[in-house]
């Protein structure tokens, strides 16, 4: 099984193409959309989105991500093996899905091999439908990556700053995810639950509880996050605008 | 085979979570997404597009439907036996299918038991990727509801209040979809076709007819909409809009 | 395999009855959705969406397109075979797409023959469910297209007139697709790479260059497209909305 994640939209032939490139390659490969509707180029929202299916997928699941603004570039395009893989570049999408696929081995795929797997040109600015899909579709096909691709180390893939850092009494955190409801997503996980959360930066101390209805409608919460991470809310309301924020935004937090 | 019908939206990780959830449980299910873009919690809106699909689906299709704003209170999550299946929150969402699928009998999926089949957590938000995908899935391969189910009476299930009422010489309607166009879709089906239509709550008598072409561009009319049921529409404009109307709205209707 | 390109839209019923009619008459079809947002009744921006497909699709498939404006009237319902398939209305969708799949015969679907089929009725508005769909779906299952169609002179299908066409030394061209950017693709493949291009009717000359970076932020530029069609576009911004351009206008286009 092989899932996509990109932010292609769903108006144009990409998508499209994509899919029928990957399947001239593996014509029996089972293909699931995750989303194509990624913010363009926020690989922290992809990797989060990433991170989440990789959660409750089978073991041996090939995840190929899309998010990759520095197509042209000399980005590497990596296969990452392990319970299951990635097929991503390497521009930091794979941090927070490497957190649960128990990663083996990474290796950089080399484009001129592939293309003898594929036989169609490279193009420079389309590596979905040209390098990461057909990729993926070989993985999945069970063509070993050396085939394509060179070993690198594991330790070389770029990472996204997406640690929470200690300070003092406070969390320095930053903004992974904004849900269609304005509910804002922190990189904090497996903390210990607090009565109250205290945002300095807006001057703020919000409860902390388990659902939205248990404030006021237009009221701030603090809350579990469905995910597991923190997550700020405003019942029937979008914290997200009122406080002005974005995906990659730092936020100073104090459990309380 | 199993459809899926929600008000996830496609930008997030969750239709994903549950399709890969689905597979992990069942790898060789067949998928086919219908939409996941229902206004959100609109019961009414999810069921009648799950009644448009069921009609033209073969038998033993397993249909899920998650539109389900009671999710985590104490609302039953029903699957529904007859020559198809339907796997829904016990909210009304079966109402419209059912007149379709010739049920034979109701069962209450134990959340306990079906966690000896998918192995994971169940969340209190997130019933699709936990309870109705994976119990679609299990119907789907082939499993027996009562290894996760026990049967219920198939009288005892919540039904939306989408029979046409008629008191003296009008019918007592409501919206039960808005199409992207703004053309209203009414409760009455089967009707005998009138030569006009009036709306006393709008002060207006309107032509029955074929065709939106019929009237000139921005004139409204009635006309037997493309799924059988009552339709009001603007050539070349939107009746919703025009009449303020939106789904689950009542309107007076009478058939001249 | 089956690929799907529509401008159903994602909200409604209609995509899910078109694919589990199709699976009805082929429960072994395995369906592709290219895109169902294709603009309401675009024809051109379908055809070149189809034509992207086609060029990275393996032989044997069959595409299947409904763009529409026609359905109800007495246009006609096509099969188009080739390397690949077309499944289309006869309205010029096929013009693109028929560059690259080496048409051999081209048939008229013959409704009532289908119906033996399918077994249902077809409705007067909803052909790519009771019509397309189902054809899609036979073909790839083997049935010869001679069972419930009659062959037509190749020659006698309905085309766009997307050819561009040079009047001196101008080239008279033809918006045929506006990507979520604003980029503007006009119908001109393979021609010789300009050092700039003249754009009278809007007094313009802008450097015909690689990438958009090579242009200040908001500068216009033209270029080489990802599908190899010219390309006008504005670093950052769109070309589109700057020079207030749609699909299907004329643009008339000097390379020096």
């Amino acid at each position: 099984m092989i899932t996509l994640t990109t932010d292609f939209g769903l108006r144009g032939p990409y998508v499209g193409e994509m899919k029928v490139a990957m399947l001239r390659v593996n014509p029996r490969a089972r293909i699931v959309d995750v989303t194509h509707s990624i913010t363009r180029h926020s690989i922290i929202e992809g990797s989060f989105v990433m991170e989440q299916v990789v959660k409750y997928s089978q073991k041996g699941t090939v995840h190929v991500g899309v998010i990759d603004p520095g197509v042209g570039t000399s980005r590497r395009a990596l296969i990452i093996e392990g319970e299951q893989w990635l097929v991503v570049p390497d521009n930091g999408l794979a941090t927070l899905p490497l957190k649960h696929i128990k990663a083996r081995k990474a290796w950089e795929i080399d484009v001129e091999r592939l293309r003898h797997f594929t036989g169609w040109e490279v193009s420079s600015t389309f590596h979905g439908r040209d390098v990461f899909g057909p990729a993926g579709a070989l993985i999945d096909k069970g063509i070993p990556p050396e085939e394509f691709a060179r070993e690198i180390a594991l330790e070389s893939l770029v990472k996204l700053d997406v640690e929470p850092r200690k300070k003092g009494d406070f969390w320095l955190l930053k903004v992974i995810y904004i849900d269609d409801f304005g509910n804002v997503i922190l990189n904090l996980k497996g903390y210990k639950m607090p009565s109250e959360v205290e945002l300095p930066g807006f001057a703020l101390r919000i409860p902390y509880l388990n659902t939205y209805g248990q404030v006021k409608p237009g009221e701030l919460l603090a809350l579990p996050g469905s995910h597991g991470y923190l997550e700020i809310a405003v019942n029937q309301g979008s914290a997200a605008g009122r406080l002005g924020l974005k995906v990659g935004d730092d936020v100073r937090v104090k459990l309380v």
